[in-house]
Formats: structure tokens, sequence, C-alpha cells
């Protein structure tokens, strides 16, 4: 005998679905200087590649609110990413969304700084084992590991997870030993930057992809990119700041930055992070599209 | 006990995720002149609306990948785009993708004009009344019942269950019964045109995005735009056929009808879920993004 249809539920629209809008918003917003956007592409990375990776992540946010541990839905999502985009489009973007869509979904519901860090601190080896092996699906960029714990590179992907396991360490430990990321830096602070920047976006006005550029310039305006950081040293990330910050309330500046961003192929990627993460706390505060 | 953790697998790229794809895609591509898309919003319909509509939907497109009932899978599918998108943006993709989405992912998998074919013939009464009350979920123009069939007007509802129920009319044969519709005609032709439009989505070059504005284009000189037909009546169909067709190839002309179609709100509609279907089906055939 065949199940009876299953009918729409208000399960059908909830923290996962949520957060796949704000991977959606982040590159139907403009302008976001640097980055992929609705106003053009990168070369190599289209706004084509953004769409299907944040329609492929949606199986492990889905896992993430149904109680899966968050590695593994993690991986899930990077997988899923990776499998609809045939890159990396959102790493950095998931590795925040899927602890806050756990806090979000569950059961003691508490999508706060202190939701969040309980759930960064709920994390197991075995999440941590789950967060190497989601390197394995994609290429990262990510900054070298400080002095003495090269053994535990995330870019030795599943390599390193004997040495995880023997040491006892967990995705919240991982997190506390990086140094110079920012999503790292959200993971151990209970995602401060990530909920300040929701209240900015919640109190905003208008349609939600505008709130999301006009959160994105004032971020990068604030804090230094740390992939720019990254991939270009640190004196490029303190000159796109300071040129944020003078750009503010100037479309003919802004335009300007970024032009030049994309002339040299600067992605302020971390920032994007950011300011998905924060769109997702902004949806599940209220604000429509 | 917890169950273990799920991991990736095939299954979390398939059918439904593509149907996903085809309809971000549809509004990631430009110029598609009339529609909102890349390039520009509507005065009340935005990006944004689309991209949380294509997310809710997702829900239904999944329930039909796993054998839901093509109308219990379709009202579900409209009943999540309308919590996502607050408003209807993509009903009519929605009852191309449904069924294609089925053939797709069936046992006997078989996404051709016959495998679609056989999915309309296989409906029944129960998905005519699923069908009307994905309705109740939504705004929907729609044309005119013909003479004879108010009482099955789509435009009813749930209202129209009962007469539905009394007269034996499948979802089939509801679509059999409809004329002047775009999406009623692909369903009562084995999907004829979305093949043809999927086939020289294929054979183009390039991004999808760019594929699909072309393909757009194309079917906009082509024939006339049913949704077009039934707001603004028939002359106004023909002189948008005419004007596509004489624009073709020259870009110049391509964003004058663009800017001449915003200014007087009319909207390629049918065209879009045309083309959004066979974007699907592209996909399916090996088209990456």
């Amino acid at each position: 005998m065949t199940p009876p249809p299953s009918s729409p539920t208000d399960a059908d629209w909830g923290p996962p679905e949520r957060a796949q809008v704000a991977l959606l918003a982040d590159v139907g917003a403009a302008p976001k200087p640097g980055n992929v956007d609705r106003d053009h592409d990168h070369p190599d990375l289209r706004l084509g590649h953004f769409l299907a990776g944040g329609v492929g992540a949606g199986v492990g946010l889905r896992a993430a609110a149904v109680g899966d541990p968050v590695g593994a839905a993690f991986e899930r999502a990077v997988a899923g990413m990776s499998r609809g985009a045939g890159t990396n489009t959102q790493f950095g973007s998931l590795l925040l969304l899927v602890p806050l869509v756990r806090a979000a979904a569950a059961s003691d519901r508490d999508l706060s700084p202190d939701g969040a860090a309980a759930v960064v601190a709920s994390t197991t080896v075995a999440d941590a084992a789950a967060f190497y092996r989601a390197f394995d699906h994609v290429d990262v960029a990510v900054p070298d590991p400080p002095e003495g714990i090269v053994d535990l590179d995330v870019r030795r992907g599943a390599e390193a997870i004997p040495t995880l396991e023997a040491r006892g360490v967990t995705l919240s430990d991982v997190f506390s030993r990086t140094t110079a990321d920012s999503n790292a830096t959200e993971w151990t602070t209970g995602f401060r930057r990530t909920f300040e920047t929701a209240a900015g976006i919640v109190d905003d006005d208008g349609p939600l992809t505008d709130r999301v550029a006009r959160a994105f310039l004032d971020r990068l305006a604030t804090d230094e990119d740390t992939l720019i950081r990254t991939v270009h040293g640190a004196a490029v990330a303190t000159e796109v700041r300071k040129r944020a910050a003078a750009a503010r309330g100037d479309s003919d500046a802004v335009a300007a930055l970024d032009a030049d961003l994309l002339d040299r192929g600067i992605n302020p990627g971390a920032t994007a992070d950011l300011v998905t993460a924060a769109t997702f706390v902004a949806l599940e505060r209220g604000v429509s599209v």
C-alpha cells in the first residue's frame, strides 16, 4: 500500500530554508565590492555557481536542523555545495550557518550568542574529523597554521584525523587554536559580530538584498577581511578596509572600489561569510525578502 | 540511542536539486526582456522573492522525486514557494517541473516526451483536487475558462473539488480542457516545446545563465506568450513576439524591448515557465552551471 502523500506543513519553511535564502541573497545583492554579486561575475566563478552551491548545501542544512552532529551536517552541506557548484562557493558561510541553524532548530531553540556558544561547546572529536574531511571535497584558501600544529593543518584533510583522535581535539578546540581567521573568531566568541551585524540588518529598511549590500559595506569598512589577508597580505587587507570606510555613502566611490578590487582579483570573502550568517539571523528575527 | 549521522550520498544531488537550479537560473540570467532577471526587479516583485520562492519549492520537488502523487507534490511546492516568497513567483514553472522531476526520478526513469506523457496519463481525480487547492495558496493570472465549464474555473480553488469528484475529472483532463495556456499545452503534448528548447540549450555554448537568456529570447520570438495574452490581450502578445523576433542578435534592440516591456508592466511569464522547464531538462542532460 502506498503511504499517504505529505501535505504542506510549517516544517516546510524553517531555519534550513532561511539559511539557503541567506546564501542566495549574498549573491543577489549589489554592490558588494570585489564579490561575485548581482552586478558581476569573476572570470572563473559566476553567479550560477553560487546559486547551484546554495541549492546543493540544503541537504546538510536540513541535517543540522534535525539533529545530525554539527561536523557531519557541515561535511554534507559542503559535499552538496561542491556537487552543485563544482567548486568552492560557500564553504566559509556554511561553517557559520550550520551551528546557527542547529541553535535555531534545537528543541531548546536559542538563536543567541549563548545558544550558539552552547552548540560550539557541545562539539566532539568526531565533529572535528568531519570538518577535516570536508576539506577533501573542495579547495579552500586558509592561513598557515600556527607553529607546532602543522600536523593539524586543515589542508591535510582526512589525513589529519588520526592525530585529532590521538590528541582528543574537538571541533571547538580546532577553532580555539586557529588565528587570523574571521570564521574561527565567530566560533570562539559566541558569534558576536554575526549577531551585531544581524541587528543592523533588522534595524535597516527596504528589500533584503539592499540591506545585505549595506551591511556588507559597513562590515568591510570595520574589519580587515581575513581572506584578503590570507591571499594578498595584511597591507592589502588594511587598504581595502580604509577605502571601504571612505567610500561609505558615496556610490561613485563604492563603484570605483568595486572595479578596482575586481581588476586586482581581490575578493572579500570572509566579510561575505559573516554577512551571510547575519542575514540568516535577521531572517529568523522576521526580516522578509 | 542516537541514529548515525547521514553521510553525503549521490542522492544529495538529483532531479529536485537540478529543478531548483533551473528556477534560480531563470532569474540569474539576463537580459530576459520584461521579466524580473539579474538586471532588474519589478516595482513589487524582486529577485529576492524568486530566490526565496525557489528555495521554498524544494520540499515539493523532493516529494515528487520520492513518489508523492503529482498533484500533492505540486501543491506542496506551491505552498513552500508562497511561504518563502510571500507571493506567486513560480507557480507556472512548478506546474511543468513537478511532472518532469517525477519522470526523471521514477524507478523506470524516462525523461522524454513519452515518459512525461506517461506521468500525465497517470494522474487522478485526487491530483486534480490538489491542483485546485494550490490556487488557494497564491493569486495566479489565468485565462477565463471555456464556455460550459465555469464551475471548474481554477480560480474557484478548493470550492471546485466536489464538482471534479462528481464528474471524475483527472488532472490530465483539466489540462485537456484548458485552452490558451502555454503550460496546459505542454501537459497535453508530451512537453514538446520544453524538450525542443532543452535541445537548443544543450547545443549552445557558455555559462548556463547565458544559454538561458538566449533560449528565452528565441522562445519569445517564436510563440506568443500566453500570460501576456491573458493579461494584456492578443494584440500585445503578437506585438511582443514580432519585436522579439526583430531584436534577435541586436543587443540594443533587446535592451530597448526590455525597457519598453518593463515600462508598460508587460511580463512574458509563460515563456519564462517554459524555458525554466527546458533548463531543468538540459541540466539532466549534463549541462553544467
